[in-house]
């Protein structure tokens, strides 16, 4: 069955074209600004209420509900009740409805920026009230069966109680930041805090930060500019010591989790706490990302019970999701890990025994979604169905059995009710701009919300293919995404610009609306070019080993896969070999400066944002995984730095830069700009003032303009 | 007799043309640093030996000498001789002969790395040593009668004697700076420390820095960057607190300077001593700078003696000269300001009172040279002979008679012997590539030591004239510069770029080789292009009405004036009217900026280097004298700033800048750069990553081949 969707799909997608022959023209404005808005149509989105069959939407001044057994809609919260329990209780009322989220079947919380409240959703009252101070962010709560919430404020950090506020840990210097997320957000990581099920413990990380080298970061918006210093651990550099400890609200004392190897560097990933609240597991990975182990704490003394298993990869292991218990269940827990080549779901036991492996084949669980209230399925989305798929599934946990909830083929989003009786499904695919509805998981059956017509109706946009060709090792089938130029004439000759990103964690080809595409790459079909992406070697959702090919040699592999591309697009004979561009931003700014420095006379015309050119420049985590250190791996950082090749331009590059990038800091295009001129070699340059890594908003508009302008200028 | 050089002159100048009929083509290094070398002949420079008639030029490894009475030749010096002193006094040597400077007639100053040396040339043996600290900066010398040398390191102020190193003052922060130069060498500040004639009493300044904020260069060449505060001091912001202390080597006291108004950041100008060492006298300035007071102060206690007498003008006046008293008395000394509206000399005496003005007319008075020894004459250069000139003078201080010393038109670099017998001349014209002389002043003879060939000969470049237009007044006439085209046409169109600065204190055109052109105009007029600069109302050398003008309102008489030179293009009748570019930098940036944005029809491409986009983001020290503080003048600051004009800009504009330029810093720029987004207007952005407010040395050739190349693509 799921083998037959399987190739059913495929077939579909290789065909699969945008056709549309209007006049519309997309203006720039709606390249950019329309993807978000009313050229890709969005379901709103919504939650499941706990404990029911009710969808919740959050409409202006208004919450909805509707119910999936009956169909029923009805507005269950307005802005004037809210108001008025907050006038009850002597509160400031609110000019709009903020954001709710819910705490049980009958309560929800909500904040605003100095107070935090529960409210009972039935009797339309408020229960606790939270007062904040200037400054509190990553709120924590814990507020299901305890009345707190964790904030951190500037380096330190509190618990607000209704009446109280605790100081948990106090730092005066980013030296020592207390309960924020570390490591950069890789490893999954994106806080700081973690409450304990009693409610009572609180975890948190504690960041030693002050052999960290810090980056000057300049604000120009001040009256005169002033510097911001952020921490920012360079390849082979001092990195950060992060050790945890652990709030006992009750007793306001802390431990710290037992550290025998305090100045390893290593990394404390997926923090999760054990059912009974007596236990914290922490997947522990050492600083050269190659072993990894499962240990056990006990929470109240912070030894070390033991360590559950091991994990070591003689590429790297990348820890990416905590361990997650069955409900109700103080014994096993569900672990997930790509040591098969997949990322899958495994269960084990306490004792770091495995039970079984419950998904398994060439595809990747790529996000678990949860339980029912029986335990007795995993809902989740994996590729299994094709590789630029999100299906929703669910496996029996006795019995390892899979079964598909979701059908229609393209990129699903799906929420499940607290028993598993239904689903809320949002997708998209190359033919459907975008549909909503219900599936009753038993019958699946479906109730549709939304069926959205085709914004591109009017628009004369160029028509799209997804297709594979093999990669630079003759072997592995790589997704290509073709557009061809608007009107098109196969007996002329275009140019062509390819898309790229080319590094780990992404995918730009997928079964959705577009294809995956920017709405720019149509704007440029418009314009007259042959728009190509390839998804290379190194690339998401393909498993370890199509990733972990470029490990210690970031690029090299990636750039033959482009080339492939390249051997496509002079196939197609409607291509003016001549006249090949590259794009892209971040990864992509490296790929784009490699590709047209490597292959002068390939690429003439290049537009390459953010891009990292030399990997000693780029961070600890995510640098170290794939590059080592550039002590270990001296070759490697050598002969992918783009430093030695700026005297190798040849043809038109434009590089574009935040000024006050944190991710890709600019001091990568800077130093490449200086080999520039060192050599007296031609070179672009454009900088975005306020950017960070990304430009965005309608200074997008612009930074698509000046990249539009530079291909019509130099390519065509 | 200056009446007839004077006209003589002027109608040279007018017919002048440097046509050269060959072939040659310069290339963009010629253009560069030829302008340094082969394509512009210097003669190389020397200096008089004390109390003789030998002119002393130091060449590798020798120093050489040029009897001006009998024509003898000789080397005095070579650098085996050098060493074998050194190594007599157990000192390393040298791979190169250092820089030689006199001290009298038989002593010679040398300093090495970490060393300095007095040596008596006859003798040929080292005298003094002086051992130096790492960091070391500012040498001062006492060392005629005593043996004093002042240091700074990093802020503090140090003696360092034969033996012994001197803590004058310590500072451990720039929040306090000891003996450097203040005002951001503004008022012709040069140093920070100040030796009595008696050479045991060291003024120095002392610059409370602390109120000043602290701009960010970041490095980017570090391994991770990092980031140079400097202060900068923005118009209107708080600024230094200036104070002079006055240290006392026999005593190892120190004393200051009476102050009793220490909050009014009012400006210590013009550091003088008397000649007995008793008093100091300082040009004191208000921070409005339309205030000066001529103060003396008693050297032993600080104390203000008297105010000799006060100088108010209702918009600026600019202390830049010391006063300096008349060798061997100590009642009278010159003093010079432009109050008559050209800069003059003075005749003052120790009371305050006017004895007479020296040097008188509406031409200025551009260099004092100092004083023969019998001290009958005082000799100086002016622009008497024409706004163009540079020519060597001197007058009689009892007289106040004028004797023109150099003859040939063009301009002059003059040395006057001790006893004012001889002059050495080293002069350029339109038409004299370089001539070197001897001159007997006496008979007015002279001797020639070089004259160049013309090494322009076998290049075919542009035809150069200078002539005068009218200035946006009517009534003032303005000097410009025109290049024509290579292979000139008059039946053609051509594209014409105005090459502009435009701001105070400099003179793009002169009578001298190349007509004060940079090279690369000429390279320009080889590639077809008219270049035409026209040193508007606001320049240097025409007075101080001529340059006042700018007052309030920076920009606005400048582009009036540059739109004159536009109006010269259209009435040459070979210039296309519709290619206008123009090229600017610093100043030059603000006014290319300024034109583009407030005349988009007529100029269509724009190259502005290192621009000030609003006065706002400029020091105090130069940007308060002519534009007031931002509160002063709201108006001025509102119609000058041209972050406004960023959304009327319609043709092609680069902006470059040095990413550390500690000048003009890169807010400037950037700013301008976000509102050009804001505005979603195109603009194209260049950054230098290691250049401060010049682009130097080699990479000067990338920068002017980006400047030409856009100009080619853009207006070509």
């Amino acid at each position: 069955m799921r083998k037959i969707t399987f190739l059913l799909f495929i077939s579909c997608i290789l065909l699969s074209q945008l056709t549309f022959a209007q006049n519309k023209k997309l203006t720039m404005e709606d390249a950019i600004v329309g993807q978000c808005r009313q050229l890709y149509p969005q379901y709103m989105n919504g939650t499941w209420q706990p404990e029911s069959h009710n969808f919740i939407q959050q409409k202006t001044g208004i919450l909805t509900s509707k119910n999936a057994d009956t169909g029923e809609e009805k507005t269950i919260l307005n802005l004037t009740e809210l108001n008025q329990s907050l006038a009850d209780v002597n509160q400031d009322t609110l000019h709009r409805m903020p954001r709710i989220s819910w705490i049980d079947n009958k309560r929800v919380y909500f904040q605003t920026r100095t107070n935090a409240y529960t409210f009972d959703i039935i009797s339309k009252t408020i229960g606790s009230s939270f007062t904040f101070e200037k400054g509190d962010a990553n709120f924590d709560r814990a507020i299901s069966s305890q009345k707190n919430i964790a904030v951190t404020n500037a380096n330190s950090l509190y618990i607000v109680t209704p009446g109280e506020r605790i100081e948990v840990a106090k730092s005066d210097s980013d030296d020592l930041v207390y309960g924020q997320s570390v490591s950069r957000r890789e490893f999954g990581i994106s806080k700081g805090t973690f409450w304990a099920p009693n409610e009572t413990l609180l975890a948190y990380y504690i960041n030693d930060n002050s052999d960290v080298k810090q980056y000057p970061l300049v604000d120009i918006t001040k009256r005169e500019a002033e510097v911001e210093m952020i921490r920012y651990p360079m390849a082979g550099m001092s990195s950060e010591h992060i050790s945890l400890g652990v709030y006992n609200v009750a007793t306001q004392k802390t431990i710290y989790i037992e550290d025998k190897d305090k100045d390893s560097e290593k990394y404390l990933t997926n923090i999760a706490w054990g059912p009974e609240s007596k236990y914290i597991y922490i997947q522990v990975l050492n600083r050269g990302q190659n072993h990894m182990k499962l240990n056990q704490y006990d929470a109240t003394t912070g030894k070390l019970v033991k360590t559950l298993f091991e994990e070591k990869h003689d590429k790297y292991v990348e820890p990416s999701n905590p361990i997650v218990f069955i409900p109700n269940n103080n014994e096993k827990f569900i672990y997930q890990t790509r040591k098969d080549g997949f990322n899958h779901i495994y269960l084990y036991n306490i004792s770091g025994k495995l039970e079984n492996q419950l998904t398994k084949g060439n595809w990747e669980v790529t996000n678990v979604l949860g339980f029912d209230n029986d335990n007795k399925y995993i809902y989740y989305q994996s590729t299994e169905a094709s590789p630029l798929e999100q299906q929703t599934y669910r496996v029996n946990i006795k019995k390892a059995k899979i079964e598909q909830i979701t059908r229609a083929p393209g990129t699903h989003s799906t929420k499940i009710t607290y028993d598993g009786l239904y689903a809320f499904d949002s997708y998209s695919s190359t033919e459907v701009p975008r549909v909503a509805q219900f599936i009753d998981i038993k019958k699946l059956k479906s109730e549709i919300l939304l069926e959205a017509d085709n914004p591109l109706t009017d628009y004369n946009i160029g028509e799209m293919t997804i297709e594979t060709i093999k990669a630079g090792d003759g072997e592995t089938d790589l997704y290509y995404r073709l557009i061809k130029p608007a009107d098109f004439d196969p007996n002329k000759k275009y140019p062509a610009v390819i898309y790229v990103y080319g590094g780990p964690h992404a995918q730009l080809i997928t079964n959705s609306w577009l294809g995956g595409a920017r709405m720019w790459q149509y704007y440029m079909s418009q314009n007259g070019y042959v728009m190509l992406t390839v998804d290379n070697r190194g690339s998401a959702n393909r498993g370890l080993k199509f990733e972990n090919v470029i490990h210690r040699q970031c690029g090299k592999n990636e750039m033959e896969d482009q080339l492939k591309g390249v051997e496509l697009l002079k196939s197609l004979g409607y291509v003016d070999m001549d006249r090949i561009g590259v794009h892209g931003w971040s990864y992509g700014g490296f790929m784009t400066t490699s590709l047209i420095t490597n292959y002068p006379e390939i690429f003439k015309v290049a537009v390459a944002g953010g891009p990292v050119i030399d990997w000693k420049y780029y961070e600890i985590m995510y640098g170290e995984r794939y590059m080592d250190t550039p002590d270990e791996n001296p070759e490697g950082y050598k002969s992918t730095s783009l430093l030695p090749m700026a005297s190798k331009l040849k043809g038109d590059l434009l590089i574009i830069h935040g000024y006050i990038d944190p991710v890709v800091v600019i001091q990568n295009s800077l130093s490449f700009i200086r080999e520039c001129i060192s050599n007296n070699i031609p070179i672009d340059y454009f900088v975005y003032p306020r950017a960070e890594h990304n430009v965005r908003g309608k200074d997008r508009i612009h930074l698509m303009q000046k990249v539009t302008d530079y291909f019509e200028e130099k390519l065509k």
